[in-house]
């Protein structure tokens, strides 16, 4: 069955915003998506990836590496490689109760049973290379098991060290955490190292509600005519992602806009320079993606809610949510 | 020993009409059946699966795959497929105290030491598919296997990572639970991916609760005879399942009945969208069981309790309980 | 050294009674006995067993099959069988720490060490087959284990899936659990599924305390002497309890009792049908028991407490103890 | 070096009764003693072990059976046994951090792994059989395990459900637990099963406290000189005791004796008859001890306070120690 | 990728001078650094690392012993050793995750299943010998993992006792963990054991916000050609460091500075010595670096609130923090 | 390197009092020393050993048994025994982390994977036989733990029953313990089985303080120099030691102050009457390291706080420390 269409997505704009920003520049850091259950959170990040193109990989790595560009801690081609062939972008699904053997790798119990060697079984960080790693429910999920995930996340590389296995593997992806905040919420520490973060909520207009009744049982009734009905908006809204990425490395951001992301962080007192630095990398890649070769102060704007939002201190003379802290931030420290 | 005839059993019609509504469209998800112990609640499961049509599957596929449409997902029928038989539809138990490696499969242990393989041994959830799965106080069930069988029930596959092994098999089944609510609750994000909810209580009528034990204990002393007895009436019923199967991809749902459960769901506040969907899928199998080709709003009505009352919010302020205000939402918002 | 004598226990007439009922039908499900400690009740149902007549048993049958009437889920019989001897009724003690594995039955480690072969190994649930399965302490054993036993008792049959192993297996036995209400209570779903429960205290008569150290005494210091000093009795009590047996199939519950047992668990608030139930086979028992063709009110009245006083709800206005309230039950609904 | 003699020890005159009374009549049932660390509690039990006679025993069986009366469940005897040799009285510690394994007795591994069978491999209890098992803190081991001591020392026999093992083995010793009751107290239960309860203290006379002093260090600094000086004394215990265990089967109870029991227990309140059983036997090993045919009065309240101090209810009302409650109860039921 | 160069970090000037104290002794203990995320803790170390010049080990050696001065407990090059080579200074980064046993070492699976042998299989404290041992999130480790790295950090030596294992080996490193306090605080009893601890925050003044986000960035962008632009002062750097080291066998502590540090711990009321002790070599090692051949008291001055911040007591009667404490007594027992 | 020598600890008169009295007479049972941290007890032990003349101990034997008087229980030399040689007197450190069964002995894993025998491999009190046992932050081991540890201490022997090990083998040693009251107590009943209990503190002296600090360093940058500087002052305490061993069989212990002791504990109302035995164990080595033959008044009143001070109950009505109540009480019971 094909994936739902990204551009048949109704509403949500904010997911879908934060979704491509990532797509273009992975290195954004992970994106965590809140809100009420049934609102097609992993549809969407499941579009995202049907949407990209399929990228070129090295035939027989269990990390799935670039001809042109292999990892230098890849395992299987630092020993030379071969044949190359064309793969759909990776997306690995965290399942529930899925050990953390299988996650990190481990141990590949046949080899040392049948031929007393130790080897490495790659796990599901192995496969999320140069993919997306999908999460539902991350605040279920142990802090142990997170934190390590960010941490992979965020220098690219899988170290492990257990079972008497001591090695390192390219573990490039995009975290796309989804929860509800009811459940219990992530630790400040690890909300700081998502890379974005957005809310979604039920529509509320009837018509809206609607709408996405209607596509979802025309999909599941007929997947490929309704796939085939938004071909064509796909193909645009992929090739301008293509497009964005190549013009990434030359986007420029004036000191403008520097200065007026270190204000905004520093009116809203976030930690560290985790705040500024999302900021100028998010800015600019929406600006990739809206054909811009600077970026303007409206990026900043755009962007900001999803770049700080989960990085605020609890204020306690302050009891107005973190969005609305946010957006009162934006108005006085960029007005228009 | 035959199973007690569904036709014999006596009162709960809610939770008689949601297993037939499930049975002609599992995609409406799991039943929940809440309510008293000792009142029939896994004699009735038993009873469905009896009376449905014995299935044709593939000989030696332990997911019991149908020869003409197989799963794409099947390790077995993927390898080219022989010989089919009819067989009765599943009903899988999991009996208390069943390990997790049993439900979801495991490492085969006997072909791991005798002769050094990896190969996956099947478990319930293998045997289940195409038919149902049962269990027994859902509420005592561990959270993450609940939610463990919720993601595979709603996806059809069962994703399976661990002791090394790195699969999927095919798993579509109707997931009912029994529980008694003062046993302590599912938490809502379980309870909210249960497609129905019904509840079952203890007869208040003397002369029912004789006709009860008296037919309780007729079946007992004479198996053969008292299905003998209710051989036509079965027979009947599952005719029009059939015929609601057959029907049903040719019902049509008015755009009035997707507004008025639009209406519905705003009215109480559920979160997402799960609950229009529901409602909407919902309806239209009842439609089809009651040989109509169009949803009409007393479908609606008829379903929304089962469909909704498991979704609500509390609400602090209205202390009624939720299946009192999924009635007054239905006065509200259809009136007749 | 021969059992104490059934016949010769002092007082405890409910707990007698309780199971000499389940003795001629063990379908009533198991037998709960509360109270002190030292008041005999491990005495009791050893000495019950001791006087059943022997059965007779397929040879080599791990789950003691009956030759007339081999469970169709006996692994081992369903294989054929030859010859038959006698056994006394088995009677199974859980000793404390008994692991799950063997209780339930496990992988044989034996036959997978030195043949690399995955059998089963039949536990206690086995060796209880047409016997009884004593726990003393009921209420300090783990709930799941509780539960699980219930579950085997209800429907005489083992399902083992664990350890890769997925098996039946016969394992209809009368459960009996004794325990001390000061040391923590079974939850209410345990207790309902005990088809009676008796309770037993320290006599507080001089006559019947010296009676009791008396008797004890005189059978530790000689068995031998003292068991045939009661043989008469017992052999009358055994003719007695076969004879409830062979007429059990023909003693029929008029409807007035179906309805007096009815008003009689409407009135006293149990929930769903098990009342009911246990009520009208208990009744037909005891009429088996005292020789009677047709159960009468007066049988209800004996057995009602022990039939139903652990099935109340507790209702916070009516601090009398669960007895006094069928008691009371009794006198309103079933007047003399 | 020789174990410190019985008759050497300063004061503790209720310990040391207890103690002989056992060693008469094992059946009494386990003698836990309570008190103050450093009053040589462990001291006394292996000075009552080495006072024991030697006892034959069948060679290379290890359970240690009588050549006269072997166990009818020793795996070994049951066998046919061949020489036989004297050993002395078996005291067995229970070492802190004894597994649980080594208590029971579990598979042999050696022989599991190098012959690939599956045999027994005693425990402690089977080599405590005919002797002593002394527990230092018994309050401190888990209430499983000192249940389980308890069921295998009234039973004499320890039945092995582990490991997929399934045997029985005889096990009859005097358990023997001391404990301060400072360090958290055995559940009710726990207490009950115990045949004796003694409490010792630090003596507060300062000649007293100087003479255990200086007799252990005499002891301490020349043994052999110190055993030498009391070897006449223990040669007439010793001899007191063989007597004893002759003359206790001939031993009468009266009537009279079993009434004041029963009155005792009455006044006290104490669970089942338990208390009365104690009283009995213990009386008749003091008699026995006395050289007397008839058991007294005057024996019962010698005794009273070791068999039924621990056996009392809480009353609430009635603040004063249960050694002084039971001393009352003496006064006022058995004026002398 | 090379390393962001040590010179190029912008502010946090007491983070670095202590690390570059415990790079010329690292005898002085491990460095602790607490404060605020993303403000380029782990950054520095790795950039200290980089900067320190490449030392000679022998070639095989596991723990990178020195051919000039080989651990006397290596159980490599005590067995006689060969070639050397230039190395790096080793980094160790104990990753999230990391089980006890690849931190220890542990048994050699692999040749103990394939050759039967008992060897050692060094962890991650080996690979740290001679180097720099890095926790991220110091406060998030189990208090007995913290506690068994400051043993071996304080010792130089590692001591194996598990799995069957006991052998020492050399594991000399500077221990750097840098945590957030927010996030639950050591206890006392491992604070006192760093030598040095440190405070870094989130720069408040927008130049240098935007200084640190621009270097960030052109650092990510073009790595070797920032690289470069530092390399000259990298250098310098480099040789003070090595000049250091050769001078910090003469320089000399006065009498007058270690009377100072006395004043200066009894003004604070640290426990035990350790206070002075790193005080004294502290100022000794940021002499050399200074170049200078005697220690003043302006050394003690900077050096001491490193030293000593992490070794007060609670003050309940001065509620100013540890670092306005330390500040105040050295105003007083140190005037200028 | 060389340890640092005893003689050259400052200050700490009663810590190094009660080290040599154990070292006099291992029979008095282990040390506690309780204090700050930094303050050198661990080097104090250390030192001890060093001071202590070397033993002659049988060449193989895992246990370092003596020669002349070989354990009874010594697995090893029981079997015969060959050549001997000198060794230091063993100092075994308890490594934090160290797992139980290196503690104990454990089977010796290799002889069983490769021979398929069950033999044993000594632990680290096999190690400590003859020696010490040090265990640092005694208050944070498990209490199972230090029991077991003062269990073994306490009777000379281990015993082991694990792993289907069932064995004893000599474990004399003397255990010190060190900890720090803030982190944690030891419950009473552990605290009393340790022979002596002393009492370090940060010295208050500006003098004292650099002189530690200063011959610290002096002993870090120049050992050997060090420790020539202090061999003679070495050397005669040696000697005062050996001599004292010699006479301690000859002190006699007059009976004025076997009264005295008994009046102390009797005042302080400790438990038991190990402080009597201690008091006079302890005071006897005194008398025997001062050269005296008789036991006197004033060396139970130097003795007495180590031997006492954690005997104590806590009285509520007396807050002052135990210290002080000790002191009150000599100053009470034995005025000068």
């Amino acid at each position: 069955m094909p994936a739902f269409p990204f551009t048949a997505i109704v509403a949500q704009e904010e997911m879908k915003r934060a979704l491509l920003i990532a797509a273009v520049d992975p290195t954004i850091g992970g994106v965590l998506v809140f809100g009420d259950r049934g609102t097609g959170k992993s549809t969407a990040i499941r579009a995202l990836a049907a949407l990209l193109p399929k990228i070129r990989a090295v035939a027989g790595c269990p990390y799935s590496c670039s001809p042109d560009a292999p990892a230098a801690d890849c395992p299987h081609c630092s020993q030379g490689r071969g044949k190359t062939h064309m793969i759909p972008v990776p997306v690995v699904d965290l399942p529930l109760g899925a050990t953390e053997d299988r996650v990190v790798g481990a141990l590949d119990l046949e080899r040392a049973l049948t031929r007393g060697e130790k080897a490495f079984e790659p796990g599901l960080l192995a496969r999320a290379n140069r993919g997306f790693l999908y999460i539902d429910e991350v605040n279920l999920l142990e802090d142990h098991l997170v934190d390590l995930l960010l941490d992979v996340a965020a220098s690219g590389v899988n170290t492990v060290e257990r079972e008497g296995l001591s090695l390192r593997h390219p573990a490039r992806f995009v975290l796309v955490g989804s929860g509800n905040p009811e459940e219990g919420e992530l630790r400040p520490q690890l909300l700081d190292r998502f890379g974005l973060a957005c809310e979604v909520g039920t529509p509320t207009e009837i018509a809206t509600r609607i709408e996405v009744v209607r596509r979802r049982d025309a999909y599941e009734r007929d997947p490929e005519g309704f796939c085939a009905a938004h071909a064509k908006s796909e193909k645009a809204l992929q090739k301008r992602i293509v497009a964005a990425r190549d013009r990434l490395g030359t986007v420029s951001v004036p000191d403008a806009v520097l200065e007026a992301a270190a204000r905004l962080c520093l009116a809203l007192g976030t930690d560290g320079l985790r705040g500024e630095l999302t900021l100028m990398r998010t800015a600019r890649s929406l600006a990739a993606l809206d054909g811009a070769e600077t970026v303007g102060i409206a990026h900043l704007r755009q962007v900001a809610p999803s770049a700080l939002r989960h990085r605020l201190r609890r204020n306690p003379l302050d009891e107005s949510g973190s969005t609305a802290r946010v957006a009162r931030a934006i108005t006085e420290v960029l007005p228009q």
